[in-house]
């Protein structure tokens, strides 16, 4: 059986038709310093905490949520990695109730793609905002601190290929995004040494960021170009074929929750708020698709392409394509850098420069905080805080409230549009949007 | 800020005048008597074998899936409960490219609702279907004989709220469906005996009808009204507040899918096929309600209901209104009886009898086999088996089926409508469907 309906083109056209926009009333997130366990609350006090704090954001209240549940016109998106093997805990999505006894009945599924979880919470809700709801709230979340760090490596393990890239191996994700920077290096004959001091130059950049922003981890902690250039030493040892600890991302406890809300919701809202809904920043569109999730099959079936993550890159053009934007329209972006060695990636999948010569773009300060296109503002991953199911829902949250101009401390100066890339696995799953008002 | 949009009613109305038929083409089942490990395969084996079997029952090669994916117009929709506990493996969606490389580039998402994992990746199918999707591949499964019993039961308590009714109880689900059974009995006044022997008809009904389906895991087991009645002794020792290992469903591994389509691919594939749209069937509506967490919250919040899962009632309830369909309509139904006490307060909550009154239904012989409205004609879970992930996936393949007459040896005859209920934790994600021809 076999029949062509239509071709890429179409399709794409057709999607544009059919998404109405996706309006974001507000959110919050976690403070991402923050360790849950040694204050003694459990991750259902992480969850009532920042969907108060979200819906506290949008002035929204419990009466009003019991009004919409009433009506079946609100609907839970719960994004979480491994409760199971972090708590014991699965099924996720049904503490809402636990959180306010106004969301009792509101339906909910939990989401999960790894590291890209917070991103695939986004995405179904995007298809039911405007059709079986009117309002959504996605709450990302992960309390990773109640396990020891190599406890906590085992259990990442199991966003990759467990049995393959994992089984038997300290640190399974450091190594494979190891092994991503030594194929980046080989691919476009970079010089090796340049290219570690590069990646240092982003680690530099996203601590450096982080400081500005009051929710990021590693706020107060030290991390000089010097530092991060140095690996192999004692307070910057080796993780995995070649990068350090500078390279990588920092798991911890955290949260973010958002607010979507259909255009005719918007509206209503709008007026109730004495505010146009011009004012609001909403999803313009989204991309995602995945790669072969081993490693090595991805390298292998990318060989003949001028890209290493050729996926990565399709998911990007589009989310341009349905935003109708190009990167020339955008003024940040939020990017996925769980190690250094994939922002660097993400440089030329977002069309800053031509693959191969993403250097360029570190080289002439671009995307830094006061470049042409500042690249995780927030302080990314890396300065941030990686707390894994919340990760695509903190970017989205980071997107509004710099179109917005809500960014307060690393708000980038009259930013409109922007986007978003989240991972899963190593580049596995591939999510991006794009946010504009 | 508060506002209200719109009543109940139109709400549900937009829903329906949203909804397009989502057109059901195939599917298939794995033999649920099989152990997996001990014939040396892993979950890569049962996700290629249930896919392959799925596209040739549809007459789809994977030249159409290749072509159908550069379009960007098929989806992944991968339902699990915990293959994080039972196998250290998350991101299971992103397994499809390892089944075959059509399906390299694919986008998909992981769906975990505990016991309704199925329903939540089939909810989310329908949304994106005729979207940004034509095409939707629903694959939910489970592989949980890798584990004891003893250690099996405490991942089974992640479903539940694992730290106020799992922690250092042997069984959890069997107790808390054991509650169940005994807050039934309290609410209509019944007499336990006769309940208790309601509940080993209930028993018996679906060991029988499992007999008939050579996918079935109890097959070949022995079980009669006698020995289900007569608990508490060696072959059928007691689990939890009176209820029998008769009572149980029982896990296993196993796994189901479907390929879900627009209407215009549906249209253009029965054309291929030399077919009428109308030989299809579809799914005509869908609801989904949570209900609070933990039993007791439920059973207090519920206290003044006439019904004693209510959420479950309007969950049936909406799927109903969604597909302008009444009990009366009905020709088969496929419940969710994880335990003897779930389909038997299912009975009410379907409308079969009114609510106190589910004991006609079973004594009038109303869901027997060759009753007036067959529930679980497939053995159901008890009968069937319950790999959980696999289950909704499994109860919807059942449905499709049966309206288009090729349950074969457990077919009801003339089938047009029916519906099912898959439930998660202790009835607190409720997912009902209703499917026609």
């Amino acid at each position: 059986m076999r029949m062509r309906l239509r071709p890429a083109e179409d399709f794409l056209l057709l999607t544009v038709f059919n998404m109405e926009k996706i309006y974001i009333l507000g959110g919050a997130q976690t403070d991402f310093e923050r360790n849950w366990f040694k204050e003694g609350k459990n991750f259902i006090g992480m969850m009532t905490e920042v969907a108060n704090d979200a819906l506290k954001d949008c002035s929204i209240d419990y009466e009003e949520i019991k009004r919409l549940n009433s009506d079946n016109a609100i609907g839970g998106f719960v994004a979480n990695f491994g409760a199971e093997l972090y708590l014991n805990q699965a099924h996720l999505n049904v503490f809402m109730d636990e959180v306010n006894d106004a969301f009792i009945g509101m339906p909910s599924i939990r989401y999960e793609s790894a590291c890209a979880s917070g991103s695939a919470a986004i995405v179904s809700a995007i298809h039911q905002i405007g059709v079986t709801c009117d309002v959504g709230i996605v709450l990302g979340m992960e309390i990773m601190k109640s396990l020891s760090s190599s406890d906590g490596a085992k259990v990442l393990g199991a966003a990759a290929y467990f049995e393959r890239e994992a089984v038997g191996r300290k640190y399974p994700f450091p190594e494979l995004f190891g092994r991503l920077a030594l194929d980046t290096v080989s691919k476009y004959s970079l010089d090796e040494s340049e290219y570690m001091d590069n990646l240092a130059k982003i680690s530099f950049k996203n601590y450096s960021n982080a400081r500005r922003n009051e929710n990021a981890q590693t706020r107060k902690w030290f991390m000089s170009y010097e530092h991060a250039r140095n690996r192999g030493v004692e307070f910057n040892h080796l993780v995995g074929a070649g990068l350090g600890v500078s390279d990588c991302s920092q798991v911890t406890d955290g949260a973010a929750a958002i607010i979507l809300a259909s255009k005719k919701y918007a509206e209503s809202y709008c007026k109730e708020m004495g505010m146009t809904i011009d004012e609001l920043p909403y999803i313009a569109g989204y991309g995602h698709r995945n790669a072969p999730v081993s490693y090595s099959k991805k390298i292998e079936y990318a060989k003949d392409s001028d890209i290493i993550i050729p996926w990565t890159r399709q998911t990007i053009q589009d989310a341009y394509k349905m935003a109708s934007v190009t990167v020339d329209d955008l003024d940040l972006i939020e990017t996925h850098d769980c190690f250094t060695s994939s922002e660097y990636a993400a440089i030329s999948c977002f069309g800053i420069t031509k693959p191969g010569r993403e250097f360029e773009a570190i080289n002439d300060g671009v995307i830094f905080f006061d470049g042409k296109l500042p690249v995780n503002p927030s302080g990314g991953l890396i300065g941030g805080g990686h707390p894994v199911g919340a990760t695509g829902v903190r970017m989205m949250l980071d997107l509004a409230k710099q179109v917005s101009n809500k960014a307060d401390t690393y708000q980038i100066k009259n930013a409109k549009t922007a986007a978003m890339l989240n991972l899963g696995g190593s580049a596995t799953s591939n999510f991006a949007f794009v946010v504009k008002r």
